[in-house]
């Protein structure tokens, strides 16, 4: 094999028949092959199954003298808020427990600012004249879509290895319409990069010029390694209020990849001030959340350090089928030179970077051959990748051999959509 | 004992000696108990707590080829969308499966009718120079408190034993800004009133001026009887559907006074149209709710049958509770002549209604003799009962012996506060 930019017309015709070939006998395998979404294998979830016996009896919902089975402690209980700043370094004072998801919990924090405000917003969002939001591109497609949900407008930021571009970020904070950002910083959907210990800092030393700037920060997979230990990663709340911003972030978590997806619980981590503001707030939309649930997520996670063991298990299943993509895209893609990725260690995602222009087309055959993958341009604001290059892979689903299949038939497809693109150039 | 206001200077001065040493001689016991909000007690709580044993394995969580474990299914498990159709009397396809708080998925509505609009909006609700919403009252205070954190004036309407006064409410909705009305249509919140087929009718065949009216129509009591059997009650769905009002209403219930309070699963029964819509809203904030749950509650209520035998032993511990407000109030306040209630036969509380101008006052009485009860006023718009008048019951939590010693301590801070106001006139 040989990069594809090497090749003549005639090498290029050649390489174009043999990939169509081997897309046509996949195909009359009739496969139904899904890594669009990033969801936990069955053997996951039955190996973290040993949560639903933690809370049995009536007995057993009693914690400290707080009946979960009944209304009360809208902020969480106490050992979930407790259990939740352990995981995210802080004070279980900074901690509202939410409900099975943590996507609702940022809706939540996002349509709060257009009807009401956040803490130091001078009016509800929806009273500006235009909102801006930024979004660190690829990202996550259900993030932007919440604020382009509210009108925003979406603003492309550059993704690097260490995170977004700082230096556009810093730039484009001096416009007081320029209201957040949308960050998931360890593991970051979809490359899997981890926000380097400067970008952190840049981002708790922002000088933003709308005082209710408010940095999203989704750390969706804190504990979520599965090659290698656990990587320590600094808190970003501590790093805010150091540098004066002590109201600047709302951070996430949820237990949807530690425990059950959709049923787990969440939580938000964010200064005092910010979370009594925000308990006012939920106090008119419910009374309490599922406090029993938290309970038995409590007794069975225990703390950070049996939760980041727990994880291993998760590791042990995933691993393998990381491997699986990063293999097929070494052996059949790297050759031929049109495409590159990014090999994380933890998080839920690959992103691949094809050839400019072909990553729609290789989608729409990755679909005709019975291969279901996140659409092209979800990464991007508004569902558009200028480039048409950037796909995600996720791999956790389907098992190993389902996975090998699935991979080939993708790289197929990326080939031949290349190689139509260098044929009819 | 007779009428108060049968009695001359000396005879109240005399009664109103007699109350207050009463009065005196119970803060001595330096009680500390409450009548203010609808909890279920422990007792009801440990004789649902079979629940818990309802999904105890990862193959318990597999439910028809789904797992409950993992993401899917927006609008709710389907076993779990047709135990709610069987209770409400309505199709799966209209169910649309919640969180733990119905009164979350209200807000959520209501959210997005201001944010986005309903079904048949000309425009998001925000963008109104005006919007009424009508409140029958007494009611819930969370309700009104939803439309008035949105901004919405809110519009007394009278309530009667057969529920809102129809009259009134049929000439208000001729204002097109009048987009809703709040309704607890079974065991009212708090008189306990049922409104007659006459009333639902009538709302089913409301011509309001708005295309985009909303009857929130929040049935939390729909098998919540305490006393006698079961009382069925018209399906407000199908009505609106057959006066050409399809779109009209949406309905609320939840377990969470079925099973276990702020742990169980709520529901929104609506026209289809409707469910499409909310469904689409509703994917933008969520990928799915908590379907573990969903499975442990519907093997356990299994249908609206079971549910309602069920409720049955919830009745057996609350009808005596009930029985002791009724008794005495009988007892204390009925020779007294100043003041009436209803009895009702289901719902959390008893709604009584005081010699006007000492509402506030008795509930004052009552804190410092260590009883509290929700704050008068909390029952209107606002805050603020016109009248001073009605108080809330809420009977469920303590047991009968405290509570005995409660309406004891209540009765007699009524006494007080009316006699103060007849000495003082």
């Amino acid at each position: 094999m040989m990069e594809y930019s090497a090749m003549n017309r005639q090498e290029l015709e050649q390489a174009y028949r043999e990939a169509t070939q081997h897309l046509e006998s996949c195909k009359v395998q009739h496969l139904n092959l899904n890594m669009a979404r990033g969801k936990p294998s069955k053997l996951q979830l039955d190996a973290v199954s040993g949560m639903l016996e933690m809370v049995k009896t009536g007995e057993d919902c009693i914690d400290n003298g707080i009946d979960t089975r009944n209304y009360g402690e809208l902020a969480g209980l106490p050992i979930a808020r407790e259990y939740w700043a352990d995981v995210l370094d802080c004070k279980a004072e900074n901690i509202f427990v939410g409900g099975a998801s943590s996507l609702n919990f940022m809706f939540d924090i996002i349509s709060r600012a257009y009807t009401h405000g956040l803490l130091h917003s001078e009016r509800p969002w929806c009273k500006e004249e235009v909102v801006k939001f930024l979004c660190p591109s690829p990202g996550y497609d259900r993030h932007f879509r919440v604020t382009e949900f509210f009108g925003a407008e979406l603003i492309t930021v550059p993704m690097t290895v260490t995170g977004p571009n700082m230096d556009v970020v810093e730039e484009l904070v001096k416009d007081p319409q320029v209201k957040g950002i949308w960050c998931v910083p360890k593991f970051s959907n979809p490359d899997g990069f981890i926000y380097s210990d400067d970008t952190v800092r840049r981002f708790a030393e922002l000088k933003p010029a709308a005082p209710d700037f408010a940095i999203m920060w989704d750390n969706a997979y804190c504990v979520h390694e599965f090659s290698g230990e656990y990587i320590p990663f600094p808190d970003i709340l501590s790093l805010c209020e150091q540098a004066g911003n002590p109201d600047m972030v709302y951070e996430f978590a949820s237990s949807s990849k530690i425990t059950f997806a959709g049923g787990g619980f969440s939580a938000m981590a964010a200064s005092k001030a910010n979370i009594d503001y925000i308990t006012k707030l939920f106090g008119v939309q419910m009374i309490s959340n599922d406090k029993v649930n938290q309970l038995r997520h409590v007794r069975y996670l225990k703390n950070k350090a049996h939760t980041i063991e727990l994880m291993k298990i998760h590791a042990s299943f995933l691993a393998p089928k990381f491997q699986v993509v990063f293999d097929t895209l070494e052996q059949q893609i790297k050759p031929c030179g049109f495409a590159n990725w990014y090999e994380p260690v933890g998080g839920y995602f690959v992103s691949c970077n094809t050839m400019p222009g072909t990553a729609k087309r290789a989608l729409e055959l990755c679909k005709q051959a019975g291969v279901e993958m996140t659409p092209a341009g979800a990464s991007y604001p508004y569902g558009v990748d200028p480039q048409d290059s950037n796909i995600r892979i996720a791999p956790s689903l389907p098992p190993v051999e389902e996975l090998e299949k699935a991979m080939d038939v993708f790289c197929t497809c990326l080939k031949v959509a290349a190689l139509e693109k260098l044929l009819n150039q």
